[in-house]
């Protein structure tokens, strides 16, 4: 029996100009130029490289590349790269460094879904991107496949949301729009967290809705507040003055959404 | 009518020497040798003085300390130090430097209520100073008053950790131990958050109780499972492999705290 290995490496070295351009790719304005965003860490690579979706290029240490081999090899679409740890260290965004970095391309852009039977999340002005890439990551968990944003929130491809999203990115589609304008257009139940709502433990759950999770320290804007139809809370019993926003959205979909 | 203005300035500039000290405060070690931490900003600032509880160390600039002139009046045991935007931006530990800083004292160690008929949390190993952080917060929200770490965790005094934790730290006490062996000693029950557990929806609530999170990739260690009456999960919907560990704290008080 004749073992077959496929040599998946097709580059030794990590170019000056592939390196520049990677290290561009922390920027929002390159980000959207080349429509391309970076994933750090083994656990992110190996679960993008097992799913369906396209892969730009791979830049990782040998070591990684032999121990991967099964999920590069579909790949055939990726440039590979194998680069030592120092030139790894160049190019992350991480403290300590990665055995792994991709560069993907944007998802294509599709449609909000027009006839809603589920439920969805709303982000109002997310600023940290630890909080977007968790609420992401909530999203993911709950079987949340569509989250509007609006342009006051950070962008869902700065590095720090992605790797907090732990592979949300896969899963779930984000739509940028004018939110208080789409909150009206979809017709549907909106239940917005505010501080001083109705208690959430005495709402009615429903089958279908929006989230709506507002900025980490203004809350949710006048103009959304004035789309949704359920303004909810949290009941509190200590002295806390507020939750974080990911933590308020995860124990809202724990409490509102069908189980 | 006389208006009498009380001069709360004891200082008017930051010496070198209080300059390293602070610096110094980044650090554990030096936490722990003068039982001293930092808490900055003035949202947080404003809390702490608004509080029964002492301040070593005002430094803020003039216009910080003129605003709020009412709350700082009462501190007489406080050091006050009017300080140059230049010098907070040597101290301090955020991006943008704020207008003021409190340097505080360690609480007193008191013990853990031996008689239990509450709520607690135990932390395994929380390494993330942002999600120690935000779990001190919920426990803060849901009027948890002690919480149980092991030396696994971050300590609870890194600046991160007082940033996020949004001054908690005045409202819960944080008591280290022996995780495993306080959790069989204290004869309560006991839930550990894991993956693959019963379903969190089908437990019965309790009027008192032990929420045990565990580390963000590890979980809970298996010396400290042993200790658990009850291995919860929360029903995943979607592809996300995990929940944060702050979000699934809070998602874990909606359900199983007495409302």
């Amino acid at each position: 029996m004749q073992i077959t290995t496929i040599n998946i490496v097709l580059q030794y070295m990590l170019s000056k100009a592939q390196s520049k351009h990677i290290r561009s790719l922390t920027q929002q304005k390159f980000r959207d130029q080349f429509q391309q965003f970076i994933a750090e860490g083994s656990k992110l690579a190996t679960e993008w490289l097992s799913s369906q979706q396209s892969v730009i290029q791979i830049v990782a240490t040998r070591e990684w590349l032999d121990d991967n081999r099964a999920i590069i090899a579909p790949h055939n679409e990726a440039l590979v790269i194998e680069a030592t740890e120092k030139e790894l260290e160049i190019i992350t965004t991480l403290q300590t460094p990665n055995q792994v970095l991709l560069v993907l391309p944007y998802p294509p852009v599709i449609p909000f879904p027009a006839s809603a039977d589920k439920w969805y999340m709303a982000l109002d002005g997310i600023q940290d991107p630890g909080n977007m890439g968790t609420l992401l990551r909530i999203a993911d968990w709950y079987g949340i496949e569509h989250v509007l944003c609006n342009e006051q929130c950070v962008d869902i491809y700065n590095p720090k949301v992605v790797q907090s999203a732990m592979g949300a990115h896969l899963r779930v589609a984000v739509h940028y729009s004018d939110l208080a304008l789409s909150l009206k257009q979809l017709k549907m139940p909106v239940y917005a967290a505010i501080l001083g709502g109705d208690n959430v433990y005495h709402c009615n759950r429903s089958n279908s809705g929006i989230l709506v999770i507002g900025n980490e320290s203004k809350g949710i804007s006048d103009a959304v507040l004035a789309s949704a139809s359920h303004l909810v809370t949290i009941p509190r019993k200590g002295g806390a003055e507020s939750l974080n926003a990911a933590v308020s959205a995860g124990i809202l979909c724990a409490l509102l959404l069908p189980q």
